[in-house]
C-alpha cells in the first residue's frame, strides 16, 4: 500500500509536501525520487503522485490524474469530552480509523469538561485518516449544549443514545444499518440525567445498550461506532 | 454503583484491603467507616462488604454472604504484540472492559515483538476488571508460537482470523455468536503470510474482514471483540 499524504491544492500538477510531511516522507519512510505516493485533499479528491525532488524540508511531487471518491454515509459520534485529553485523543483517533464522519462534542449536566480546544485534536485526526487510508477527513464540530443539539433538526435516519441507567434499552446491532445515516450519543462518566434522556426520547432517539459491562466513555464510543459501521 | 475491590481470600469474614487499595478507597474515593463496597476474588466469587476501619494503609472490612457468578462464555483474543507497550496496554485494557476472557499473545513471521512481559499488563487488567465491574478476571496466557497455537486443539466453537490481504473474507457479524465460545486472531502490522493463512484455514479458522479501512492492530482487536461480544 502506498503512503497517504494530504495536499490542499491537489489540482496543481506540481506541488510540495508540507515541511512535516517532507520530513516524514524522506527521513522516516526513506522515500526517494520516483517513489510513488497517494495524495488526498481530505474532501474526496485523490490521485497518484511521484516524488521529483526528495528534499526533506520541501519535497516536490508531480500529481497524476485526480479522481473523486464518493462521500461516505454519515456516521456521527456525539460525546461529552472526558477530563483526560489522552482519552479524548483516543476517541478521535480510534473513531476516525473506524470511519466516523462527524464528531459532535457536547456539554451536558454531568459533563466533566466544558471547554474543548478542537484544534488540538486535528493533528490526531489527520494522522488517523492517513494511517487508515481514507479519502474524506471527518469533521469535528464546535462544542455545543446537549439540549440544543438533541432538539435540533439533524436530518439523520438513525439516532441512538447509550446510557447506563437501568431502563428499557434496545440492542444496537438490531437497529443499526451502515447504509443509512446514523448517530450515536454517548454519555459522560456521570451519565445523562433522566430529564436529558426524556428529551432524547421525545426527539426520536432510540435508547441502546452496549452490553452488561460498565464501559468508560472512550470505550463506549469505540464499541458503539464499531457495531454501527460494520 | 459500589466500587469493586479484589480480595484473594474472600471466604474470610474479616479481612484487609491491600495497601494500594486501602489508599485508593480512603484517600481517592474518600470512603469512611460503614461505607459499602463490592469485593470479588476474580474467579466468580463476590460479596457485599462494609468498611469497619477506614485506615488508609490497611483498611479493615467485613464481608457479607458470598455468591458465585457463573463463568462467562469464552471470548478469546489472540494477537501479535506491537512494538509499543502503550498500544499493548490499550489492547489489554479495552478488550478486558468489553469482556475478553482469554488473551493469547502470539509470535508470527512478521511479529514486531517476540518478548512479552505479561506481569506488566496485569495491573492494567485488574484495574479494567474493577472499573468495568466484572466478576471474573481474564487470563493472559504465555506468549506462544503462531504455528503451535493455530494447530493445537483449542476446543472453541467459532474461530476467526482477521487479515488485510485481498482474499475472500466473511463478515464477522454474520458469523459471530456471543452464546458460543469464540476466538479472534488479529495479525501484526506486517500482516500474516499466505502460508500462515493457509494453516489457519486448514484448522477451521474463518477468514473475516473488519471493514474497508486499514485498522491498526489495537483498533482491529477492539473492533473485532466489540462485534463478537454484542
Amino acid at each position: 500500500m502506498l503512503p497517504f499524504f494530504i495536499i490542499k491544492n491537489i489540482e496543481n500538477k506540481i506541488c510540495f509536501l508540507s515541511e512535516t510531511d517532507s520530513r516524514h516522507a524522506i527521513k522516516v519512510l526513506r522515500m526517494k525520487n520516483n517513489d510513488e505516493l497517494t495524495v488526498i485533499n481530505g474532501f474526496g479528491l485523490y490521485g497518484l503522485a511521484e516524488i521529483i525532488d526528495a528534499n526533506p524540508k520541501k519535497t516536490k511531487i508531480k500529481i497524476g490524474r485526480i479522481r473523486q471518491e464518493k462521500k461516505p454515509v454519515h456516521l456521527g459520534l456525539a460525546f461529552c469530552p472526558t477530563k483526560s485529553n489522552d482519552r479524548n485523543g483516543l476517541i478521535i483517533e480510534k473513531a476516525t480509523e473506524i470511519g466516523v464522519t462527524d464528531f459532535y462534542p457536547l456539554t451536558s449536566q454531568n459533563s466533566e469538561r466544558r471547554k474543548w480546544n478542537f484544534e488540538k485534536f486535528n493533528k490526531v485526526l489527520v494522522s488517523a485518516v492517513k494511517q487508515s487510508q481514507q479519502f474524506w477527513t471527518p469533521k469535528i464540530h464546535e462544542i455545543q449544549n446537549y439540549y440544543n443539539f438533541i432538539s435540533s433538526n439533524l436530518g439523520i435516519d438513525l439516532k441512538f443514545l447509550a446510557h447506563c441507567k437501568e431502563l428499557k434499552k434496545n440492542k444496537i446491532k438490531e437497529l443499526s444499518n451502515p447504509m443509512k445515516s446514523q448517530l450515536i450519543v454517548v454519555g459522560p462518566e456521570g451519565d445523562f440525567t433522566l430529564e436529558e434522556l426524556k428529551l432524547a426520547e421525545e426527539n426520536n432517539f432510540k435508547m441502546i445498550s452496549l452490553g452488561q459491562n460498565r464501559l468508560r466513555t472512550e470505550t463506549a464510543c469505540i464499541v458503539g461506532i464499531s457495531i454501527m459501521k460494520l
